[in-house]
């Protein structure tokens, strides 16, 4: 890189002028002059596609042409590039990338939903087209944390994935938190500040992090996605006594999206023998200590947390989502390609990604916080206790608070590791106690 | 990349078989083919340098030639690419890092002092030689900070940037605060447990954090390195009763460096107009929001916060040195050159990089705590006031801890923003009143 910004521009094409389009504009015109110098040569948008031509954006246009077909984008030969931020898993969206990647043309994605169903078959048609697939802007907003996974940690073999993968989640329960109220009256605000959307469901259920997560786990350990194999809970069960408590015990609930592999070799897929490796991705509210780096990530920020065998634990936080972060993701993708780097789409190449099976339910090993709502009369917690003491569960703590002989009570324990499959036996015995008036509450304790 | 892991091996000679290069050598042969598969090659040591042949260090180096010379690897045909892990500003780690780039041999290196004091020179060399000088392993250890200013940021214009960048000045604060010890004792037990030198000063006294501050400085700025403009101060002074105080008052003690710049344009140095950007460098004890990301960052981790105009504020935490994270960050750089990547050394290329005028002290705005020591008698406390307001200083609260007339007692002041001329010319006045026995202790206070 010898020139300053002397090369060809690269000509980019850009997909879907919501507020990340705009954002992906505005960047690469406010920031021309830097992105220039640090690709070798200038980065321009001289293509879009939109819905709706007439619709004010306040967007300076004038240097782009308009195409109202996507598929006329990417088929624009003056488009070397094609960025794709019009969404959803399939249509339009889909069509449009596989149409560059046909083209043999570099595609910027945002598009968590559609790499979550369709990765692997992407990654490979990219590769047999020579074309590289890019999707910073998929995850984790403006963390670039795709970049970190691939590049930062190329010489470490990744063990665990966990994130904080959704802000409207992360503010939901930082505000329930910091101001008592239950998850219905704090959703409601987040909807009238904009941080959740009129149909949450994405979002609080955690589909929207599971997508990510599914990601997550194909670059950490190279493997095939398998979107269908995460373990999805939201956070609509959350309620503000279960968040009180976790306070009480020096916990704090967040939700997390988690992959982990287990057993096998030293490749990136657990490669070299050593058993089979298996993998579990699950997206659920846990509790995390205090102390923890993520249990201090809070409002609608995200946080992205690695192990490796070298480089030990690393995390990496800033904002999730929003215009410019997202669009500073983005351009740094467009930059990748600008310089010419070379990236196999999930960190090694389509063929070598390894179908890992999903880890049992049954097996996975986990601490336990359990709330139970029971009418406080004696005998109630030797019942409980028996439950736990017949399927070999250990209890790490028991709350009682506040007596009230005959009324309905919160007793809360907590136990030592383990193994998932005894946990929910004992919780289903527990349920059907007759002085057990409501549905346990069963939340997994991460060591962090 | 469609091929995997068929390209010729990239062929790595290592000079420094201390910790950090027995750790290159573990982490290219533990995970040889995970970085195989993600590079498109294998990445293979195949020459060692060191002072010593007959050391037993527990490493395999059947594979490596040996080179009693430095210079010798650097010659070695048979090496394409130099990792220098000798240390020092000069002397063999230079010689060595210009022998390998004059031959146009790119360069991995750990060595934040030779990169410090001669960074701008040697980018102009390899850049010259078109060889490329790598160094994620000189800043913050494992954490893969210069790829993500350099790459994950490469949309921005990066305003600010401050990191805890010395784990054993962070680890003996966070001791001191966890223990309510002094900083001579905790300074003793960090020797005993090897996290700090028995010559810790480097340490200490903020020279290490300085050197890594500049080399961040010139990548987030797009500026050439100015080491001799960093405004350095340890942790010697910080006693357990500045400690007891910020806590009292929300805030935390952190060795920090500080690059921030001001004024100037859009362009990486600030380069299209707008008047003349100045960059100010600190790396100095001063207290933080307890609720910020880089208050929670204790022990030996390092961190690193950067702010972009468009990702807004991003950080990076994990482990800051160590044989494994730091082999992580060298394995990080061998694997971007095996992979053929090319960048600009300092993100932009060195012809473009602009010398930036050290900020004035004089003008530098923040808020201040300050202690006092004083004798307890009528008087001292409007005498002070006094001082402060003749240089329009405005008092947030004034904290005076018991009681005990005619005796020395702690007062404790903290002050809205103000210049640093102003409040040092208060501060002048202060110490020389008849009350006050001690040097006052001045600390700045960040926002985050």
């Amino acid at each position: 890189m010898k020139a300053a910004g002397k090369g060809a521009p690269l000509r980019v094409g850009i997909a879907g002028l919501g507020t990340v389009g705009g954002g992906t504009l505005r960047a690469l015109a406010d920031n021309a002059e830097a992105i220039g110098l640090r690709c070798g040569r200038p980065v321009r948008a001289v293509a879009v596609s939109a819905r709706d031509r007439h619709k004010e954006r306040g967007l300076d246009l004038s240097a782009c042409r308009w195409h109202d077909d996507p598929l006329a984008l990417a088929a624009d030969p003056e488009v070397e590039v094609v960025v794709e931020l019009i969404g959803g898993s399939d249509g339009p969206a889909k069509a449009l990338v596989e149409a560059a990647l046909e083209a043999g043309k570099p595609v910027v994605t945002a598009n968590k939903a559609l790499l979550a169903h369709h990765g692997t078959a992407l990654a490979r048609l990219a590769e047999a087209r020579d074309a590289g697939l890019y999707y910073e802007a998929a995850v984790a907003g403006g963390i670039p944390v795709i970049g970190l996974l691939r590049d930062g940690l190329a010489g470490n073999r990744v063990e665990r994935v966990a994130g904080i993968l959704n802000g409207t989640c992360n503010y939901i329960l930082t505000t329930m938190r910091e101001s008592g109220r239950e998850f219905a009256d704090v959703l409601a605000e987040a909807q009238a500040l904009g941080y959740a959307e009129a149909d949450p469901g994405f979002d609080i259920d955690g589909v929207d992090a599971a997508h990510k997560l599914a990601i997550l786990t194909a670059l950490a350990f190279g493997c095939t996605l398998d979107f269908e194999a995460v373990r999805v809970e939201g956070i609509r069960q959350i309620s503000a006594v279960d968040i009180a408590f976790a306070e009480e015990l020096g916990l704090r609930i967040k939700l997390l999206g988690i992959a982990a592999r287990n057993g096998g070799g030293g490749g990136p897929g657990g490669g070299d023998g050593g058993g089979e490796a298996t993998v579990s991705q699950r997206v659920a509210p846990v509790m995390v200590p205090l102390g923890s780096p993520l249990a201090a990530v809070e409002g609608v920020f995200n946080a992205v947390l690695a192990e490796g065998d070298f480089v030990g634990k690393i995390m990496a936080e800033g904002a999730g989502a929003g215009e410019r972060p997202t669009a500073s993701a983005v351009v740094a993708d467009l930059a990748a390609i600008a310089r010419g780097d070379r990236r196999a789409v999930f960190g090694v190449p389509a063929a070598a990604l390894r179908r890992l099976a999903a880890a049992p339910v049954e097996d996975q090993a986990g601490a336990w916080y359990l709330r139970l709502m029971v009418i406080d009369q004696p005998g109630v917690i030797a019942e409980v206790a028996a439950a736990l003491r017949d399927e070999e569960i250990s209890v790490e703590a028991l709350l009682q608070r506040g007596r009230d002989p005959g009324e309905l009570v919160p007793v809360v324990i907590t136990t030592h590791e383990t193994s998932e499959g005894r946990m929910r036996r004992a919780v289903a015995r527990i349920a059907a106690l007759e002085a057990c008036l409501e549905a346990p509450r069963l939340i997994r304790i991460e060591s962090e």
